[in-house]
């Protein structure tokens, strides 16, 4: 229903994405990788396992939360300019069916991007036997902090 | 402004609550413990670890999340009749500070508690130098199911 | 990215939905139509005026929000069996743009319809000199009371 | 659990939030009043109407989110300093109970004023022969604009 196309400001903006994500020491405690950066589109993946999961041995909401905070907001990052940070302001998570499934994948998707904020649709998806269930959606508020 | 009483259905929600709590096993990876249980408010503690991080070294906002959205789900628990299952349906997260400090304590307080829906706000505080800061505030709508 | 399909449990969903609509008294103070009426999808149009607007002359973000929820809610109830009753859980709002324009859409789309509760998708867009704007987003939350 | 005091930067705030909301066209088409306007707090009343009702008789959940929008929009707008404009971002509404009353009062709490963002607490109360029951709260981000 609604797709947009991004010019992004920073040429670099892969390199910045991408050296930012690998700073982030939580992914490597979870295991998640990061597939795809694009001008506002960024994917996140991330495979099952056992120790991220609540009483049910579905994938915690909070760790599903945790990739979809992660590629919204690198979204949002990648179309500002050079030298600006960037930080989370809010979220809204529905969860749509237990997250269980062999791998799971998170896309973030700017929605507008402004000077100073940025809104970014998130969704996560696990994938089992090649079949993929919509797990979680996100709404969620990037700010661009200039130095 | 806004504090309630709730009387638990099942005498035994204490046991409940603390096995459930133990059967989470991304409690352990992120280290975080149960330090109170009461019928419609839940504590959730975490010392800092550098390891959870997002790329400033401040706790990444989803496990931040993760915390949080435990705290809410086991107030919401703690108030269900015995053999029903909890299920968060969708919490909204508004972080306020960078959570940074030397440990983080989730507080889950139940708003209003219906058959099927519980309302629970969650909230985040940062502790540095025995001094606290408000981190991040939840409020999440939780399911009860009857078997 | 996410399109659905959903399959009416009650043949008679759009006579239903539309009598109901037609029961919302606050429709008619703000002169709102619904426009669609599909399984799982609704339309809600308004027309602009003065008199619905905040102290800059845009469309109050309350009004804009009223024509999504009963979007996002009568998109839920579309699908609900004979006899069903529909209630909003909750809904979180991104407002994209000053609500200004000749006219507004609400478009209601359905995410995940379960038994209890269904998820829904909301967007509002203005309209000025025929080119549209994306103004606001809603994730809803609805619930079906069965009697 | 969470009160705070705060020093408005302006020193005519109460001035300027008043006659602000004077400017609302919408509040005199649903009959709201304005009867608190501290630093960081404010009370918006409405009284009970047929005309403000969804399919059941309760006021639509739209028309109490503008309430609460206008509520925590103007307890925002108290703390920012002269010169500047307020935008509501986003909010999220969790309705708790049928807004059914003869009266209804939205306070506008603020939990964090920042520079460009405040976050802001919103609860909404219907009043029957002097009983007041929880009927909503609203959690929103508003933006400060400096000119």
């Amino acid at each position: 229903m609604i797709s947009m196309k991004f010019e992004p400001k920073d040429e670099n903006f892969v390199e910045k994405v991408r050296s930012s994500f690998a700073a982030q020491a939580i992914m490597k405690v979870i295991g998640a990788e990061m597939t795809r950066v694009e001008a506002g589109a960024i994917d996140i993946e991330l495979p099952y396992r056992e120790d991220l999961t609540q009483q049910n041995g579905f994938v915690h909401a909070g760790i599903i939360t945790t990739m979809a905070d992660s590629a919204c907001g690198y979204a949002a990052f990648s179309l500002m300019p050079k030298g600006a940070d960037v930080l989370s302001v809010e979220f809204k998570v529905n969860l749509l069916s237990p997250a269980i499934g062999e791998r799971f994948l998170a896309e973030g998707r700017v929605l507008r991007a402004g000077k100073t904020l940025t809104i970014v649709q998130g969704n996560v998806f696990a994938f089992s036997n090649n079949q993929s269930k919509h797990v979680a959606t996100m709404l969620a508020t990037v700010m661009c902090l200039q130095k």
